[in-house]
């Protein structure tokens, strides 16, 4: 069975074909050579057995007291908790009041949020030195039990001198938020130096002006790193009614447990969900059924942290997302929509690993991947930033990433015949229309449709209003709307 | 036993110690504060049973025709050897004429004998896009059988426009010398995009111009790359007078073998050996006795491929090696000097990971690590490119370094009192005198001498003429001898 679906994620694809049992791999060449060699390396695609994991997942998992799914454990062990328990909290918020403080921006907070429900498990705060280098020479940390955690994006706190100097020999830190309320304590702290260049080389695998990570926070950071133990002194939230769709990874597993998934696919995405993207979420249940799966659940989990000024915003993007469930393209019964609530780095390769990894901490066992996943234009030369097919390949390969099962994404274009977003065949290309994030804008902006099918009447709305509301503020650069 | 060297190794220096046993971390702040804090992660040092290992490594081991020495497992289990045998040349000669041929630089000449001996082991070939982008973004490569090995540097061969075209279709093609004389064979060839600035910033942690290995081998070479399993026709000699040093990882092992070194520690180095790096040299050797090990052997190992400009040249430094033998300061009983075929890329802690990994191919199990490794002064900037003590930190969490002892480098300095180079005692600091690079030059180009015990004059005088003859050609920049 596990073939199965191999063969028909794979062989149908485009991309560099993997199979784990031949150990061989067929290289496709510009010149449509194949060539057949023995690599010595293997590859983290499908390597669960599916069908022992089917039979032992589908008895039925009951009672909303767990809140660990049995499907994928958590990088680590078990999920951390950073956030101090209520009967704490007077003590320690009494404790901190005589600590140096530290002043978090809107994105430390967003960090914060992550490590304090368990995303970057077994994280138990900012990254000290000795974690920090291993995340960016290796993007991945050792465990003292010699296992290996995938941990590709360092996350880490920076402060500038005055900080410094004011932290002095302090081992513990006052966090405060930006409207300078306490947020939290970091214990044991190490201060360390930020080395700008050498974290943006080794992240981005460039150093060119223009990402927008790098111009909006690392840019105006401290030249120091603090790391430590991370308390928190109340769950972080926004207040911008979006608030429930933020599902801890703890809450998302009792939702899975709930639901008595026996498989959980997880969709990353930062726009607004098309029709490709659908069919693509829906056929990839349709294969889970077929392996024998009873009950495969779609975690649907945009990201809600920083984005780029040109990407959709986070509350336009939840109001098309629900239209798409309303309209019925995404089945409410088996979807779950959350909010990841990291920001975006916009590093491709390296990022791609971390919002895979973050979704096994929250229960996910399947993860899709597509083409130039975190992926963007480079900033100065005119060419995409990275490979498109690397991040899959990387993704693939990534140490602390075998026990998920990794899908690669099939290319969706417009079927002109069929009249509807249906799987690329390049048998007949002349049928299929890419629809570009610039064709996209203009049909928007002009008030006029897209093709038929292209995206349900409720979301295309949504966006409709949103770009019509930029366009009554100001210009600007319009979000491309055709990348996950 | 095993806690017996850590703490002399790791307690009189000024760096992280590190310690397995408690699995607890002393970091040192520039407050002077210590901290404790339990890491989720663990080290590489020491991680062998060195009282076991002694005892089994004790047994004599003869026979000369003993290519392995049980000391350390070469990367992936046996070392390749890519050279093809004597009686097959002529056949795979003829079958190489008629395939597309690619020129190779000098510096690709010593890739292909590094590779061709197995230092990159289990390496059979440049790399293919797969093990490409595991070195760019793990520095290491996982195995069919799960197993990681550590692979810092891409070892790639670059090609042009031309040549690509010229390749069209073909799995194999021939390897040409600067020459135009035959080298070898390529085969089951994979082209892939040579993406310069992302290898550049994810290798080196910069995009500056100015790094010696980028400027004057990358920023030349061609915008594609091409893996395959590689054939060298005839064993890579340079016939320089200094082949006979040029001992391949199977010599090495039997060397020590032959020796009945019971514990190997190699010394890495570009730069001729003063009186401080001896004193260290024989220090490791008194503590690997005091440990147990009845015959520890130093693998004096040179780096003999590609060094920037203003590196003291080969030939000089083994002239001057070779005086440091002679003059008894280390003692060629217990020392093997060999040269390192490798080109250098001054890429700091992604580079020492393969300057060590190497060494566990060639049989050393102990490896001694400097401050600053394969670092060099920012080429921009004025400060070091890399933290110094990153180099050491990095390589002790390294993947696939594990079976490695790591042996962090103590600060020698000249004592003024005691008239000779000795380890630096913090608590005496005004008697000890650095002697720069800067000083070091003017005292050769000046015809001075440097203080009493600071080189043996045998090698000095080596060091004094080659100064001369440059100020005789050119006034050009001359090299630093201090760092390793």
């Amino acid at each position: 069975m596990a073939q199965t679906i191999r063969a028909h994620f794979i062989s149908t694809s485009t991309h560099l074909p993997l199979n784990l049992e031949t150990a061989k791999i067929v290289t496709r060449r510009n010149q449509g050579i194949k060539i057949q060699t023995k690599p010595i390396y293997h590859f983290n695609l499908l390597t669960q057995s599916v069908v022992s994991q089917s039979m032992s997942a589908s008895s039925p998992i009951k009672g909303s007291s767990m809140i660990r799914s049995s499907l994928i454990d958590p990088d680590g062990g078990s999920l951390v908790d950073l956030v101090v328990p209520e009967s704490e909290r007077a003590l320690k918020r009494g404790e901190a009041e005589s600590m140096p403080k530290v002043k978090l921006t809107k994105i430390d907070i967003e960090w914060v949020h992550v490590l304090s429900e368990g995303w970057a498990n077994p994280l138990r705060g900012f990254m000290r030195e000795d974690e920090y280098l291993q995340s960016l020479h290796f993007n991945c940390l050792r465990l003292s039990d010699g296992s290996v955690v995938n941990m590709s994006l360092p996350i880490v706190l920076a402060i500038d001198d005055n900080d410094k100097e004011a932290i002095d020999a302090s081992p513990n830190v006052g966090l405060l938020g930006p409207n300078g309320d306490l947020v939290g304590i970091l214990r044991s702290v190490q201060i360390y130096k930020h080395n700008k260049e050498e974290r943006i080389a080794r992240t981005w695998g460039t150093t060119a002006p223009g990402l927008p990570y790098v111009e909006e926070v690392i840019r105006l950071a401290g030249n120091w790193l603090i790391g430590g133990d991370l308390e928190v002194l109340e769950p972080v939230n926004y207040n911008d009614g979006l608030d429930h769709y933020r599902l801890s990874p703890r809450e998302l597993r009792k939702e899975f447990d709930m639901r008595q998934a026996d498989a959980v696919f997880a969709f990353q995405l930062r726009n607004p969900v098309h029709n490709g993207h659908a069919l693509l979420m829906n056929d990839t249940r349709k294969r889970l059924l077929e392996m024998g799966y009873k009950n495969p659940i779609l975690l649907l989990h945009p990201l809600g942290g920083f984005t780029k000024a040109d990407d959709v915003p986070l509350d336009v993007r939840m109001e098309q997302h629900s239209k798409v469930l309303e309209d019925g393209i995404l089945d409410p019964e088996t979807t779950v929509v959350a909010i990841f609530p990291s920001p975006m780095h916009y590093a491709g390769p390296t990022e791609v690993q971390w919002h895979a990894k973050a979704r096994i901490n929250a229960g996910a066992n399947f993860y899709i991947v597509g083409r130039d996943p975190a992926g963007m234009g480079h900033p100065v030369e005119k060419r995409d930033l990275y490979d498109p097919d690397h991040g899959k390949k990387v993704l693939s390969m990534a140490p602390g990433l075998e026990k998920l099962n990794i899908l690669p994404f099939k290319v969706a274009a417009y079927d002109t015949v069929e009249k509807k977003m249906a799987f690329f065949d390049p048998s007949r290309a002349k049928n299929f229309l890419f629809i570009s994030g610039t064709k996209m804008r203009n049909y928007a902006r002009n008030g006029e449709n897209p093709p038929d099918g292209f995206m349900c009447p409720g979301g295309w709305k949504v966006l409709v209003n949103y770009y019509k509301s930029l366009q009554a503020e100001e210009p600007g650069q319009p979000p491309d709307v055709l990348s996950a």
